[in-house]
């Protein structure tokens, strides 16, 4: 990108607001403004949810300036979103309204900044959201202690119409109406596009209004994008429903304010809305913000006030490498043992995308099922696929897919069913949605099924084995795949066929020896390698992919063969690798143990760019070499 | 008790749909007969489900006799109960119909008998059933099987009313009726009760029907206690909804069959409904008994026939001691310290008589918050309530409270709330109700979740202590606590304040060292112990209570004075603290080491008596003796 990225800066917000005499003038010329930023801070991150930002921005603009009480006071009304990733149009509002510092709009997905998803972290923002469904819950506590605590005011959730199909959704509804909360008012962001695709195509919402009245919830509903139409029907929600719950369903468009991004300017014959997530193209960027430019200007001019003044900031970063990324490869392995292997059925959850199902899902449309955002319901019903005779592979991103659907997984295993889960998405990195979509937890939290392997490939080639592994094994198995760009030193490691809980060396080396898993552990191990050899430390780099499960011998062979050990995990440091390991040294009742010591995450993951969220949890190569010449070090004095 | 009790041998109920003529009379009697020797063998086992179990009955046995196709062939169609603890009436079902070995009668929840909820390794249960909420989805994962096999069979599912307050089973509906699944047909056994008290009370169902019609599923609905309005409303099904999912809304009573089990009789100021679960006292086992009998005696004698021949057995064994169970003592100590404390508030999800909050709930109702059977929602309320400045504690069922709402744990714990879960019916005891409730997979699954701490009290004196920590901590706590008797040895150890990460020793022994926590893994030590003194084996015993935190310094001081070192778990042995303790001793870089052995469950937990289910995973105290013996010979040789 060789032009200027272009923004508003908060001076011209502030005029709007001034200047405007009209208040739905107002609203709509700083909702204009919002976009106009949210598109900068996108575009500069090089990633973010452009589609849901723009969709719910007029309803974030209404509450902001006209509905909400006090909202910047710790004591007055309450606005978050449940749904999260539509937060980047919250934080330009905020911004253009003084409540976020103006430099922070530089700062989207950094270390420091405005992370992916919301974060009680951030000013104004209440709750850590992005993990869907929690929304309404949330709310309710917050006015149980509210009404406890003896203070009043109101409360008011975004929700996604995709996070609908989310059943936590459906366990909260009736304690709010039953509880008489009529301070809690829930919007439905209706734009009917979720993150793969049409919503009525995934997993419709049926009689929506009926569905949510069967609660005993009021409900409004209205053109969200519209905001004379929202000033009215808000207008209306305590004289309707004095004393119940309330939602307005707000018929959104995706994308909306430019035409470039609005789903309404989509081709009838694409299945795909293009700018769910992801920094737009050059050409994209530039024509919905001239859009969007023109869009405020008509609404000055009209009043008769100058036009914009925009600040030109310098060109965004290039984007990062867009090679193959391990669950695009997954899938073509995928794609072509289904053609040999009848037993294969894919389930997913609304992110055929993601998980590199988009291929098996055209070429083998009946043994693809989509469940929407409803991984509970997913993975049971693999287990009854797997009763029925076939052999499920089970798709979600991995920070939804250990954690929703854990109890779910067990059952599956207590009934011995073969299941293949696949989180994609897995460990620290991306860094920059923010840890809702961190998995570094998830050998933890279903290391101890019994009968399920978790297994993380290093690279390609280690997928493909992996698949294989998963075809003809007897357990189940937790596939881990890293989403995150593959570094060379990963790709490069040779393929070897897979052996329960053993690992093979990928560098060879001396005494002092690193054990880790999959392209960001063993990456940065590879890395650190090559730094320590200046100091001649010759780092010996052993790639274990099984992540709860080591073989005995082989962990005794490799003992003998070291004074120091060192485990890298992309994981918090409990309940992984470093443990499994640890703990079968121990029980092994080798005669010499090495030193030991395990790496790996203490922390709640950080949001930012990779080189940031490795130096932040001392996980990138540098300090690994640090710490490996500290340790050998100690060993020699 | 020192009356036999008394059964229907299978010869009668072969006599009953041999002989009686009338369809309707013979569904009739054959209820009846399945309800006696239901109340023989909960009565029996001492403890199951009669309430649940007596509602569902003539569902079951109309469907069995008049409905299913084929039931008891692998191709036929399919029964199952989702909610699963009514499975007694269908195991006495079934062996009347000669599908069960008669002798299992006497071996409901006991070691290769029928356990307390479905498991696959009973004949004709086709899925493990008794965690809540997933019958909709299993049910659909195999029709999907079918059509893609060519198989065509229907599936009836039996729900819980209480049971669709989780949220999966809203997840599960959308996507049957998409797929336009014809072949399933959902029985709501909406007997008005669920756990705890009255469904109105906990969680509403609003407009049930509505509710259903919303996600484009047919509804039929009649009197599921009366044979004959079933076979009519069955009959409506295929033509009604020829092209659609259906559920059959059941309107039964609660122990309906007998005016003693019946919630019919329950007088107008009673809140509790008393035979949800547990065996029945002397006077109404007689009773109901009586009642039974009466009742199929009378279809017999209208109908002509001799009257019934019963079999008598021998009396049951004695009920299990009685004492005051940990949760019960809790719920004293929580109600105790919130006089002084207003930050504390408790949350449940229908199980407030077995968490030991009936004391708290009626003291203080307005910090007392019922959700019903909706785990993710209140865990996520609670991160609420933190929000809001209060201090929640979190209430069920372990089994569930660490599984069900895993991602709604971790959430909280993103955003720093203080939120304190206990998770009661912690462990392998009670071995009854099988591995749906065992909860041995708790500490594994939370034990990564940053700032939170897992602590599981030995007896009532360390629950106070518990508490107390839980009050002043920095750390969230999820507290594991036992709810079978507290064994003797256990509830003898001496009170001493509890210090993170520190245990104690509570019986002084010499270098041969056992580590555990817990009622049942202390008090199977103990006991160990003092077998192992008449072989001159002297075992020192330490209690620490902490599952996933050790104390380094603590534990170095420990394992100098260990030449071996035991840790016995009442867990599965991945993921919980034999994994802590070994990872901390490699780590603590100590110039000697003790042996070490970690003992616990390597299967999913078997179904029986506390004896039964200890011998079968290794862990009672004469086996953890021998363990001893021979690693203490080991170390000898």
């Amino acid at each position: 990108m060789s032009f200027p990225l272009r923004r508003v800066p908060v001076a011209e917000f502030e005029r709007v607001l001034m200047d405007l005499d009209d208040a739905h003038d107002r609203t709509r010329a700083f909702a204009s403004l919002t976009r106009i930023n949210t598109l900068y801070m996108v575009t500069r991150a090089g990633s973010g949810h452009l589609g849901s930002s723009f969709s719910a921005c007029d309803v974030v603009c209404h509450l902001l300036l006209n509905e909400l009480s006090e909202p910047f006071s710790t004591q007055g009304d309450v606005y978050f979103s449940s749904k999260g990733h539509d937060v980047p149009s919250l934080y330009a509002a905020l911004t253009g309204l003084g409540q976020l510092p103006e430099e922070q709009l530089h700062r989207l997905r950094r270390l420091g900044g405005l992370p992916g998803h919301p974060d009680v972290g951030t000013p104004h923002m209440p709750f850590n959201t992005g993990s869907l469904g929690m929304g309404v819950s949330k709310a309710k506590g917050l006015i149980l202690a509210d009404r406890l605590l003896g203070r009043a005011r109101r409360v008011f959730v975004m929700m996604g119409d995709g996070e609908l199909q989310e059943g936590q959704v459906w366990e909260s509804l009736g304690g709010a109406a039953r509880h008489r909360m009529s301070e809690l008012t829930l919007v439905v962001d209706h734009n009917k596009i979720q993150s793969d695709t049409w919503v009525r195509d995934v997993a419709d919402l049926g009689d929506l209004q009926g569905r949510f009245e069967s609660y005993g919830w009021g409900v409004l509903r209205c053109d969200g994008n519209d905001v004379e139409a929202l000033a009215k029907t808000f207008a209306l929600r305590a004289e309707q429903f004095p004393d119940a719950p309330a939602v307005l369903i707000a018929d959104t468009v995706k994308g909306a304010g430019c035409a470039t991004f609005a789903a309404t300017s989509m081709p009838d014959d694409e299945w795909r809305y293009r700018f769910h997530s992801g920094a737009p193209a050059d050409e994209h960027y530039l024509a919905a913000h001239q859009e969007l430019v023109a869009s405020a200007e008509s609404v000055l001019e009209t009043a008769g006030l100058p036009p914009l003044r925009l600040v030109d900031e310098e060109p965004r970063a290039t984007a990062p490498p867009s090679g193959r990324r391990l669950p695009e490869v997954y899938g073509e392995v995928l794609l072509e043992r289904a053609a040999d292997d009848p037993r294969i059925v894919a389930l997913d959850a609304d992110l055929v995308l993601d998980t590199g199902l988009v291929p098996f899902s055209r070429t083998y449309p009946e043994r693809f099922v989509e469940f929407g955002i409803a991984e509970q319901d997913m993975v049971s019903a693999a287990g009854g696929l797997a009763a029925g005779g076939l052999l499920p592979f089970v798709h979600s991103f991995s920070c939804f897919l250990h954690a929703r659907p854990n109890e779910q997984i067990y059952n599956n295993a207590t009934e011995g069913r073969r299941v293949v889960y696949v989180g994609s998405l897995a460990g620290l990195l991306p860094a920059g949605p923010g840890h809702s979509h961190q998995a570094v937890r998830d050998v933890s939290a279903v290391g101890a099924v019994p009968g399920l392997v978790v297994l993380e490939p290093a690279n390609a080639d280690e997928v493909e084995a992996a698949v294989d592994f998963c075809l003809t094994a007897r357990e189940s198995v937790y596939l881990r795949l890293v989403s995150a760009p593959v570094p060379p030193e990963s790709a490069r490691i040779p393929a070897q066929p897979l052996q329960l809980g053993r690992g093979r060396t990928v560098r060879e080396g001396g005494r002092t020896m690193a054990v880790g898993s999959g392209p960001v552990a063993l990456g940065q191990l590879l890395r650190a390698a090559a730094l320590l050899e200046a100091d001649g430390i010759d780092l010996r780099v052993v790639n274990l992919p099984w992540l709860n499960r080591v073989d005995v011998d082989w962990l005794a062979q490799l003992a003998a063969e070291a004074d120091t050990l060192l485990v890298v995990e992309n994981h918090y440091t409990h309940g992984g690798q470093a443990d499994t390991v640890a703990r079968a040294l121990l029980e092994a009742g080798l005669p010499r143990l090495p030193a030991f010591h395990g790496l790996g995450l203490t922390e709640v993951p950080v949001c930012g760019t990779e080189e940031e969220a490795l130096r932040a949890h001392g996980l990138s190569a540098g300090q690994l070499a640090d710490r490996v010449r500290t340790l050998t070090a100690a060993r020699t004095h």
